[in-house]
């Protein structure tokens, strides 16, 4: 018997019973002791386009009920190592963004207090940014790996700040980021002007737009990626719209010509080896999902991400 | 040829194409001149549980599509007597509630200003407070008729003053209603406390909750509350949960047990007769619409709204 | 062992195996020797919104697999006592409206020469008019028995004879029909002018619109239709959109306010004792079906229609 | 503060977040203590026609989210003289049936021998047999309230003794049932023979077939039923596939012309005062129910349940 | 300010809201002064499998909200230097598939008499034909890229010479394309005989089948059909069932082992340069795409399409 | 006119009518005399996670429908040279998955009998197993192309040897494969350990994970897989959910990061020349697949198998 929590098995409850938890974990109230921790942000009145992301972490925590404990690809075993578990949602305020916006600041600072690495099921991409600046405050500026269609460095959508094509605008404004350890890969689509991608350039970041990414295999580039963060501390942002639609239809922002799963995962693989203090999976939107496809895999990169965290001591 | 605006008929373009404005009618930029018109309200930031309503207007435009300008059931030809048009949408601010109340707010002020009486397209309930504001403004406090599962008369939701389940509490603080001309029908379900009924019997309004409404026609109700109104301008929010699921699946906040069409039609075929300044209606959620009945429903009870209202002049 | 075809039993192959023929009956490749026939008329392209009635008789036919031999309600037991056999499809030509009409008549000649009821799964409803052609010729003019949201009494639809609103009007035009043993049940919705119900009453027609249905059972009206009706020949065209979306969902043009299957199965049941020489149920639209629960009703009302036919002999 | 479990309530948490639990309730991981238990039992093998009813459970309680603890219509407040909770799920064998009954009849002998209630979540009905089993060895034969479309008292379905379409068959010959306390409600469709419905009629049950239902209220028959059982143990067996399928599309054996809400609501409301010792919820099929109003009405249906369950003590 | 129209922005009106014009552009009526025109034809009575094709042009155009003004990966700034408009629909005759095929050749005669170039909304594929034929009459013959999974160039189809499988026999016999310069990409699935695709080899048309597009970016076989078509007038006629089912769920007759988004984006960029004198998306069919996101994609491609039109003047 | 059956053209019947067998093919009711039988075997009682597969072999006829006799891409015409039939389907005992496989294996046993080639519509997995055993008795030890997510050699799932996880341990217990002719292609995802996939390399079994398939043509796999199995008798057995969720959304136990459909043409394809005595196609779940194309691409891939049949004689 293991010393750590297990995911609820198969031989022990049929896939679709058991509690609705990530992978069917146990629940823990409080972030003490838990080395990795799945929080849901059900959010999505920082959406600009199709809603429906709010529901995305009760559609993840569901269709990540097949999950089992093993990586046959990568041979990771987690929940070898780690105490992990479910924390459960941050209790947003749905009726005001900007609210939410400090709620899920002070929610996270609390959980990385106990030394807790948090894997966020979303929710609209606005919630990075809070969740950005209690790692600021906990590590310093991180290094950033920022998987999307889009480059959410917008100044201001409809002339507000807080929206969920302006986070990482706003957490360079608050300094953290090392700006020379920004990745942004798999952008594309329509826009205002070149500036879109150009404004993270002239910051010093690296911009990967989708079309560079077509017909190959991001382990190289995933190698270089590694090479230039080294032992930084590192966030994973992983918005499901740099998918292609094809292989990701459940979103509220979609632009064709995108990522596939492959990459996908050689993306979150080819992090094994950084210093990786938290990750989200962002921009799920279940009523765009008739399949549930989209949410659960969702959840198998969450669980992708879980197995290349660094084992702890 | 008529003088006034006409829907496009489906003997000039197939029902499936043509413009996708309301009954496929002309836009008007403006309300001058217009003596009824069809406005949107995109909005679900207000909403508690589901999300969706703001796409509430463009389906219900979309299914409006096959509706034709006489009134089989009634003789009404509000088409032949009024000037009617599509006014567009209200450029709500969707990442901020507060402020989009302030813009409708300002908005229905200009309309009115032309003596337009607005049909509203929502959206979710929040929309109807700064409606009713208008309303107080141009024409004083006014009689409501209020068709919905939920009384929407929260003091707050999640500590806010701003939410769908608040306008007619928000309405009531500002003057906007004559509480002994205040009609809340189809109230039902699950709450806290029998205070979430009697709140507004309280005030001297009067609440027929569904199960009075089971198994009968609504035509004798709807005479009494023609009766108790006389010619006091009359506001109509008509929720579109006010119906069971059954005949209005694609909504937010389900609760069964509610009303049926026939019931609907009779409600507002009732209101014949009043002087009707406005009317809304609320909450259609196209994505838990998959056959498009339900904001096809909506259209047809905005139609049936325009059919009632008073013959100008 | 029964000297007629029976339905496939659920205890010989599991109800969502087996043919996917109506009943899961075997099929015949003549009406020679049947007295009822299963066929459908795989057609939507009389169709004025939304499409997908080719799609019907398929899906009525997969949806039918669970109905069993015996009617609960009725004690009829039509196996007991009619060869019943599913004749296929009728070739339409899907690219031209007016040849399909000719193939339909002359398809339904053909059955009608074997003294076989034919009882139809549509397609859209302009399939009625070439069927009472053949009727007329076989038996002279027919009672009729239309249940329907609309009259389908137009002259043209976009200045054609030949569409899903026009069939009465050309069967009438041609003598197929009784004048003054034809009803109309169910009409409502939007139209043009008071001419759209009023044209049938001049020829003599009964009419009456969905609003004198609410609220009440259908069981006196049926009964004087059949004292009206007698002995004469009677056809009954069902049309699926008499029923309320909230019964009917998946149809193509949609009028709130109809009927309810309860009254779906008084009509049909209320047929007993007329001389039934065939029945059509049209306009199932499977693409707007998502449960597929309309294709459902649909099969359940054709065999209610089968449990009526006059015992043969 | 209450003594008692609270379900997490909306301005706590925002209605899509927090644990998806029956009505956001805490779980329990033993029914001592419990007054009243929400159990799920995720299985359709049982089922003869659709399958999924196995996802039942979870998503009755995902749509459970929006049920607040006061009662509206009839002023129960279960929560503040209850101790509920969320028991889990039974731990079925998903790939043997006949194991499962057994799984099943132990997990409830506990659950009993606690003195808890309780309300399960379906599941396919087969699961109500090793329930009634349970009941009797602690309770002795109880009355039957067994709301539903099909009698299901087949000897055999394809040879088995265990399926759907058995359950009170069994129930019966092992001694569950006292006969003159045995009510089915709604039963209709086809069948094989009379037989179907005279069965239990010969055993002295009371059979109300769907059509003696159209058209009334049911709160007449409950008092009917309330003086016959008085205070003898009751269990209440609810099949959702009872309502007419515009109700209640999500399911797998759908027969049209069921009962509808209005009717389901007082024929739990009318329970009060019964000595309930459990009831069920049965046959709800995710897959078939895109909106997701199927499970939510099953929800609310349970949540009846509970608010007529004797007070203790 | 700029000269020409400009799409709405998501910064004067949520992307939900707002006029649903291709792109939220204004309309015009007639194609006097506008350089390039989108324009509808709702039809799909030219379809010989699934229907639904009807429907794309409002769907497409609802997709198309989100599309912004600039081009990222390509730099176009369509709007920068072209007055565009969506033109609307054209007003087919949905019940007669010959009369619409003259309706839409005279109402393309008369925008291209403009000097307009048309991009066309579909709708089955046999609109295609009278548009070459009215691009024959303004520019003489034209060059053809033909994305598609089917050849399109049978004789017949039921005996008839108008079906969406033959508009490019039926061009080609009226002399509207210059034979050596006919690219059919993408061609595959199942046929009647290798004439299916030899016969336009035949005329001298390049077949490019599905599987000689795979593994591989058919950039280089743009450069080669760029340099064989040279200045000729050139007509892009893309069929969204080129693209795999993956990437295009959504359409009527479905062939596996298609294009995906990245190749489609290929093509269309890879236009740029060519005289294109204009395009056509076909074959959306809605009712097939739950999420919406073939009609986005449909969306995206007649973007790219204006973004590759030669600059005026 | 062929000597053989061939299927139903559309120039003879519109592709959405006529009988719903596999591409329109006349049934037979025995093996007798057929050289090659499409058989189904509607079971999903053997699934682990998401039901729905035995609503697969109707789905997967349906989708057939546009099917055509000419294989494009390989020039296969396997109507010209073998009399093929749609044999219906195994009455399989949906109440009891053990004596379904009984069943299943008698069943084949008398296909085998005539000299048939059985290709199988699923259907869970587990019936490979009893279809495998049948082989063995016919062929003696088979090799076995196995392309699948899933290693499915679990020796018990819930405790039991029978489920759609065990089938190829059973299989090979009992003796009916080549060890060093076994491959198992595309498995992936998660699992309880190393031993999920070394457990067939151990028996010699070669296994192809799906990351080494990723980004290239598996065309030169197949030729050394041809060239290891030489001309023993050989059964392919294609597990959907071997391609990606994006190409096969429709199915129960998802997996990521699969094979798509240029690779599964590929497979199959690369069968040509080898000594194939039948194969199957499984876990397609229609309820998961609300487009229809993962039964259409099913539908296809059981075409490819047939044309790449060993020609008779």
């Amino acid at each position: 018997m293991s010393q750590y929590n297990q995911p609820l098995g198969g031989n022990e409850m049929p896939r679709f019973g058991g509690p609705a938890t990530m992978m069917r974990l146990p629940t823990a109230a409080s972030a003490e002791g838990i080395d990795a921790g799945f929080i849901g942000i059900p959010m999505d009145i920082g959406s600009s386009n199709r809603p429906g992301t709010r529901l995305g972490p009760r559609q993840i925590r569901d269709e990540s009920r097949m999950l089992r404990p093993y990586n046959m690809a990568t041979g990771a075993a987690p929940f070898e190592h780690m105490q992990v578990a479910d924390l459960g949602d941050v209790p947003i305020n749905t009726f005001d963004l900007k609210k939410s916006v400090q709620i899920i600041a002070s929610h996270y600072a609390e959980v990385l207090s106990h030394g807790c690495r948090p894997l966020t099921l979303g929710g609209d991409h606005t919630l990075t940014w809070p969740i950005l600046r209690a790692m600021r405050d906990r590590h310093g500026p991180v290094a950033l790996i920022h998987v999307d269609a889009h480059a959410d460095i917008n100044d201001e959508m409809f002339g507000e700040k807080v929206a969920h094509g302006c986070p990482f605008r706003r957490a360079w404004e608050e300094g953290c980021l090392i700006n020379d350890k920004v990745f942004q890969i798999g952008l594309r689509g329509t826009g205002y002007s070149p500036e879109d991608f150009d404004w993270g350039r002239d910051k010093g970041w690296r911009v990967i737009p989708a079309e560079e990414c077509w017909w190959k295999s991001l382990t190289p580039l995933m190698e270089e990626i590694r090479a230039r963060i080294g032992d930084a501390p590192c966030y994973l942002s992983f918005d499901i719209d740099s998918l292609d639609p094809a292989f990701a239809p459940g979103t509220g922002t979609v632009e064709p010509g995108g990522l596939n799963t492959w990459q996908a995962l050689e993306i979150v693989r080819g992090c094994a080896g950084l210093n990786l203090v938290g990750g989200d999976l962002v921009e799920v939107s279940p009523p765009y999902d008739p399949s549930g496809n989209t949410a659960l895999i969702g959840a198998n990169l969450l669980y992708e991400m879980l197995s290349v965290l660094p084992h702890k001591g």
